[in-house]
């Protein structure tokens, strides 16, 4: 890739649309050359996107952290969405977060500093990042950190909801996605391609 | 694919990722099985995402209106952005769109009626179609035709800024990208790859 000026974009909100934002960014960039990282913070479920994004592209990578299952903080979830949910929830006290859990993040910041500053990708998404953040899971001195170690050609996308007034300081985009309308007010569950 | 109910969704606001979380959800449907149409109305430039798109799935259809070059309305651009624009942008009084244009948001129109009934396609989306309505290229009557004549099983997205409040109140999901800041306002020019 031809060296160029990257920037730091956040897309956080209560809508729909962050991580599709991201890949169809990812998408668009691998269609002009760059080399993609997309980095999955808060995902162990393979998505439907993972089986096409996972063919599509040499320069395409994707790593996925996490667990095969939700994450909550007590009293996040009304017990009808912890009915739903099942054993894919796992529910920890206020300051609490699973151990294993923090490990696994810890191991995810790590590889985005490496991503952003050892020239082997143009653009690095941290996806659900800001999820990570608002759970405890991480602080922002650990994600400045990784801001900081980006070289300055690197694109970086931090999407999920509830992004710190501190990463939209340092950030140069950030775009809210906001709810007007849904239709899970209406009863309907996530489907197969479209939520997954 | 399985019968299933679609739903209307609209991607609208001032802020980026309308087309990218289109784009992404289209992968995302991909990667389920799904059969996919994206239907451009107010692109005519080759963007960097067409290059990879057009080659991801059997499953996907990418047909782009429009012309080679930028469409506003009197008033609109300030100076500098019109030289900025250059030879690539048209300009047009209020109510007095060329006629041409007129001709291929026509076409697109009755191309996402079939599309939507025809059976052929498990998601459409309409890109840009909110910005054709919003310059009087098209009319309510029509794109309520279009949400009409759809199969139940078909999702159906619209994106563009200037979502109007029938549509608002017909769709089933509403997302705003709402632009929090903007590195356009540093005086950033779009980059390949990341805006185009």
């Amino acid at each position: 890739m031809m060296p160029r000026k990257g920037y730091v974009q956040v897309y956080t909100g209560n809508g729909k649309g962050k991580t599709t934002a991201a890949i169809g960014q990812a998408i668009r960039a691998l269609g002009s050359g760059m080399r993609v990282l997309l980095l999955q913070f808060m995902k162990g479920r393979v998505y439907s996107e993972h089986q096409i994004l996972a063919r599509i592209s040499p320069d395409f990578t994707l790593i996925t952290l996490g667990k095969p299952f939700f994450i909550a903080r007590e009293g996040m979830l009304s017990a009808e969405e912890l009915a739903a949910w099942g054993e894919d929830v796992v529910v920890f006290p206020p300051g609490q977060p699973p151990r294993e859990y923090l490990e696994v993040i810890r191991r995810g910041i790590e590889l985005a500093k490496t991503a952003v500053s050892s020239g082997a990708y143009d653009l690095v998404i941290l996806d659900e990042i800001n999820v990570a953040l608002s759970f405890g899971l991480t602080d922002w001195e650990q994600v400045q950190d990784i801001i900081r170690c980006r070289l300055e050609p690197v694109e970086l996308i931090l999407t999920g909801r509830g992004a710190p007034a501190e990463l939209i300081d340092q950030a140069d985009l950030v775009t809210e996605m906001k709810e007007v309308k849904h239709y899970y007010t209406k009863g309907v569950e996530a489907r197969t391609g479209i939520e997954t």
